[in-house]
């Protein structure tokens, strides 16, 4: 699960994180805002109507979800639940919320946010977009200051202040994972008595 | 701390470990054992006498310090406390009696195991060394199983198996956990309010 709040470079980050790791699955999010220039339905996120998604939450197909902005955004079931069946790992591109409820749904899985450098560099990133106006980025501002003041509870916070770094950061932490005692046990020798 | 039976590659992996960060600190360990061929005396260990090491005990120098094979090792407590004042990461090479007593004490580190592929192997690596005999050779290998079936309590798991893959996960496990949560938060800036 990678989260972060809006203008830290989660995207970006997530793009070259899957790039890097070509057996690591991409969970693609359902949402219902708007389709940003450049982004592609199907490959960004599944971009549905206001009542898809919600017919959706009463099937029960999503795992999280959550009003983010005016937005909903939903993460599928279905995804989780083939991959864990395959033994294969998913990325998570996903909002504060949406983590907070898969971390008390008690899943087994790595939490990691996502912080800038410091607040003024956020604001900078968030005004250079060009895709907001004034008023949406004050207010993604001060939902990230929510955020960023209650991630205490994700495993690891990094910082995105150099892209490579924060990337190298992340790779670091999906490897160093797999390694940790209580994945490893079931890989190993039978004659090794660790069972 | 990194841990190992005999013969499982420790030396050589720290080694390398050391070469990747430089800003990591080397905890030479202090041994009655003889000196074996190519090893330098305050390069690989400080070789010392039964009766040095002995009076070292008895004054508290040893943060932690085992019997093994015969032979005595111990982890200076200067070095550790001098690392501890200066903000700066020990790497441990350590032997299993040796990272228990650590873990014990509540020493706040990261603790990896590295194994071999499987006991076969082990034994294949211990009989190539040519350095100890066959009696020598089995009591190691009867405490290698020994030590394997108790690592669980290490936080990770590193198999020997490529000798490059190994280091890379040892890397990985290093860089990731400066990112744990934990650690991260006095190095944040304070008006993300998580302190």
């Amino acid at each position: 699960m990678i989260s972060a709040p809006s203008g830290a470079g989660k995207t970006s980050i997530c793009r070259e994180i899957l790039a890097l790791l070509p057996g690591l699955r991409q969970s693609i999010s359902y949402t219902t805002r708007a389709m940003r220039p450049g982004e592609r339905d199907g490959v960004d996120y599944h971009f549905v109507a206001l009542d898809v998604f919600q017919r959706m939450i009463g099937d029960g197909a999503f795992v999280e979800w959550a009003q983010v902005h005016g937005n909903y955004y939903g993460t599928a079931r279905a995804i989780l639940e083939e991959a864990s069946a395959e033994g294969a790992d998913v990325l998570l591109d996903i909002d504060f919320q949406g983590a907070e409820q898969l971390r008390r749904s008690g899943l087994s899985g790595v939490f990691i946010f996502i912080l800038p450098p410091d607040m003024e560099e956020l604001r900078k990133r968030l005004a250079s977009r060009n895709t907001d106006d004034e008023d949406v980025i004050a207010r993604r501002l001060a939902n990230a200051a929510g955020e960023i003041a209650e991630a205490v509870n994700f495993d690891y916070l990094v910082v995105n202040d150099v892209f490579e770094q924060a990337v190298e950061m992340i790779w670091a932490i999906l490897i160093a994972e797999t390694a940790r005692t209580d994945r490893m046990i079931d890989t190993l020798p039978e004659e090794f008595g660790l069972k």
